[in-house]
């Protein structure tokens, strides 16, 4: 059986702390997981949000919607599938998949449901054949399988089979609680695939720092259905971390669970989502941490240059990630050539062009500026290391006031700007919701006198992250701006001491890669 | 056998990316890993580091100061033990015991070092015999003894047999590229086990994301010297986090490592640690992260309330955690209640105080403040809501300029403010880069004429993200400060259109925690 990965970064991984995600956030998040290749996308729980089921509604008209799953529970005690709505509202959601979960453990059956432990096989018998009738497949989460496996193992078997008799596609074992062990695990998936005729899954949380090899026993075992979330994000420890169970079956288990080019995507899709979800990806993170592949000691380093195997376990390209050298500066060319080649191909590893733009790049990185998520940016700075840019406004000055009064009414921001275009100034003035707004709105006024097309941009979203060690609001802020015109969206980056020098930086970033990307239109229609 | 614990967070962990402990940093770290009851602290190479063999020298003399381990390598090719430098330093750091690394695949004796596989074995004997003629417990680590017994099982089991003939004390099997999984550790630590009769040990690298349980299945299989960094940081993806692996022998498998007031300590010794290292603890770390017990389902708070064991492997308290009720959309009035029965344990579901804090709740998540990373304002909130709160000061107005001058450069941002304490007033200006460092500059200067103790405060973490679906510039931003004061951490929250306005509604949150911290400790004082 190929082994199948499904996805909860938008149903579990919202249970993390500090996680949530507009609908704009999950179109986007949704469009990464399959982009890199994931077969099952768990996106909320149609009953308990009426934004998810708006969202489940919207995503199955597009590329891939079915791969949408709705996720609820069984039926309520003494209800019928028919007439509980939380039924009704997974078959709203109109996905081809559903996955619902169901007690497994008598101890819940008992002191949360507070049924008897037959009614609990009737509400899972029930509710799985109902939804079969209606047309879906099927995944039954046993929450606490492995809790009640050990507590009453008869019955938490017969849980499962009860599941698999009501035609359920596949049997997720969930360790809800995450505080099992990796044999423990292979000895339950064991009786499990004993009994068992369908396809088993496998849903970890890290409670014990075991998720990811709980899986991977789990797997061994005969588990062919892998859940978690993406980055790991996901209630109290975090879930089992996608990316890092996925590098490890592939690329030391050999099994096929996406291309070769998808997996040079791990590491971009892993930090996007990160980047998405607002969290910070640990340097540490198995395969796709900026830090994952970092050679300190000196020993270690000169070991890798010898023979990459001696101090690596697996090649970082594979995953698209990179080798770095905390103490010396080797790295970084291999990337940089393989983006700027879209300006010029006729450059190679050893053009000055390419050694400039990998010093400028390194330089800025130093500075707080990361590229990795701003593509915008990192396109106008190839152009002005080769000459290819040619700026259409420049900031002459700007001056910005925020205040609050007496009452405690924050009064509107006002800023007030110069900018030169050719020969020509023009200074004005606005106002606006905070001080970002605030020079947002009068540079775009400014400008428009020149350029009124800007008038069709605006900032689709706005992102703002301390980094540095000496962590404080006078550290280092890096800031993501997200613009569109309708047709594109594209990211920039600014980074200072100051959050607003930083946010005019990424925002300058913004307009000339609209206006740019005008220029080329023109020229096009031009030539045609 | 009884169970030991080696901490090389002094040591290994130092190859952690952005990792750099001074001597000052190293005596805090000894000292709180010594009260928590590790056996054996590795604290450095005092032939590599000048400044670490300075440390031993000091520490020789001071309490438990015979739990520094000094480490090393083998002598050098074509040496003898006596003549090699490397050996002289390590018995000069004049350690009860010594850890020196040997290598156990024979791809590094070939390719690394360059020598003949016997000339490996002679090597690591002539430094072993010679460390024990000189009086020292020796603890020999088998570098890459997995990848080395996988590629080369008999010569890998012959490195290991040399290094018990030659009077090694214990022999700790390494996984120095982190690329094993816990079924290859146990298979290979049974051998190892057959073969010798000295103590075995365990050493991980987490680039698989399995160390800790490699290190759970190495214990399994008979290894008792558990070596790894207290909260994981290492180089590339980090060593064993021995605060997991100490929970799960102790708390999971019946292993007694500490005592059970030693244990209750397990957070606060990683989280100093974490601080003095200067690195941020992940929320999600197993049993020490702030998030650790965190929930935020309505169901699961609601199960919890009812029994905590339906959602937690563990109970809190005993590491010294917290559990933690996330306030979020998702969840119930449940988890209101029981952050607020803290300030009023008569309360219950229906008070019509419960009710009102509720609904004042809603109505702030609505304009966009989320209370479950904010813990210190949502008690502001509750002590409001309960007549419980006495403002320390009133801002009556706030102005602040940003600008950036004719070459592009940002000047400092200036901040004026007027408060009122009581019935005086104070207005003061200052600067910085930034308006909210700014702001925060101008505010503390301020109230330190009232309350000194403000300028023991400071901002240790600030956040801010930008939601609602209208995003853009003129959308409502969130802002999280996390403010320290050495003792304790707190997290506050803000919400407005205008970046600045939820910047300052949050610090002065953060302000007037701390100013009710305070007062309440001094009532105590008096008490007493």
């Amino acid at each position: 059986m190929m082994t199948e990965i499904l996805d909860s970064t938008l149903r579990d991984g919202m249970q993390g702390e500090g996680v949530n995600f507009s609908k704009a956030d999950k179109f986007k998040i949704f469009t990464a997981l399959d982009n890199f290749g994931v077969d099952y996308i768990e996106a909320g729980n149609p009953f308990a949000s009426h934004k998810d089921l708006e969202f489940f509604k919207e995503i199955a008209g597009r590329r891939h919607g079915n791969k949408a799953v709705a996720f609820g529970s069984t039926v309520r005690k003494g209800m019928t599938a028919e007439e509980d709505e939380c039924i009704a509202a997974l078959l709203k959601a109109e996905t081809k998949c559903v996955t619902v979960f169901g007690k497994a453990w008598d101890l819940h059956v008992d002191c949360i449901l507070g049924v008897s432990l037959e009614e609990n096989l009737r509400m899972i018998e029930s509710t799985i054949a109902y939804l079969k009738a209606k047309g879906r497949k099927v995944i039954f989460d046993a929450e606490h399988f492995f809790d009640g496996y050990k507590a009453n193992e008869k019955y938490a078997l017969e849980v499962i089979k009860t599941a698999e008799k009501a035609g359920a596609d596949t049997i997720c074992l969930c360790d809800t609680n995450g505080g099992t062990f990796p044999d423990e695990i292979t000895a339950a998936v064991k009786a499990a695939k004993k009994l068992l005729s369908v396809r088993i899954g496998i849903h970890c949380h890290n409670d014990n720092g075991c998720a990811v090899a709980c899986t991977m026993a789990a797997h061994k075992a005969g588990a062919t259905h892998i859940q978690g979330t993406f980055v790991g994000i996901g209630e109290r420890c975090g879930n089992t971390n996608l990316s890092t169970v996925i590098g490890n079956l592939q690329l030391k288990k050999g099994k096929k669970i996406v291309s070769s080019s998808q997996m040079q995507t791990l590491t971009d899709t892993a930090r996007y989502i990160a980047e998405v979800a607002n969290i910070k990806l640990s340097a540490t993170t198995p395969y796709v941490g900026s830090g994952a592949f970092s050679h300190k000691g000196g020993m270690h380093a000169d070991g890798v240059e010898k023979n990459p195997v001696t101090f690596e376990h697996i090649s970082p390209d594979v995953v698209g990630n990179e080798r770095k050298y905390l103490l010396s500066e080797v790295s970084g060319r291999a990337a940089v050539l393989s983006a700027i080649r879209r300006f010029d191909s006729s450059l190679d590893k050893n053009s000055p062009e390419t050694l400039s733009i990998t010093r400028k790049v390194k330089e800025l990185e130093e500075k707080g500026f990361q590229f990795e998520a701003a593509a915008a940016s990192f396109d106008m700075l190839v152009m002005k290391e080769l000459g290819q840019f040619n700026p259409h406004f420049h900031i002459d000055y700007f001056k910005i006031i925020s205040a609050r009064d007496k009452n405690g009414k924050t009064e509107k921001a006002t800023a007030l700007v110069k900018i030169k275009v050719g020969e020509n100034y023009e200074i004005t003035a606005d106002e606006g919701y905070g001080p970002v707004n605030a020079i947002d709105m009068a540079l775009r006024k400014a400008l428009k006198v020149f350029y009124p097309e800007v008038e069709n941009m605006r900032m689709s979203d706005y992102k703002v992250r301390v980094i540095g060690a000496g962590i404080s609001t006078a550290a280092v802020t890096r800031v993501l701006i997200e613009c569109t015109d309708g047709d594109d969206v594209w990211t920039t980056v600014g980074a200072s001491k100051d959050i607003i020098s930083a946010s005019v930086t990424a925002f300058i970033d913004c307009l000339e890669y609209m206006l740019h990307k005008n220029d080329k239109k023109r020229k096009k229609l031009k030539n045609k």
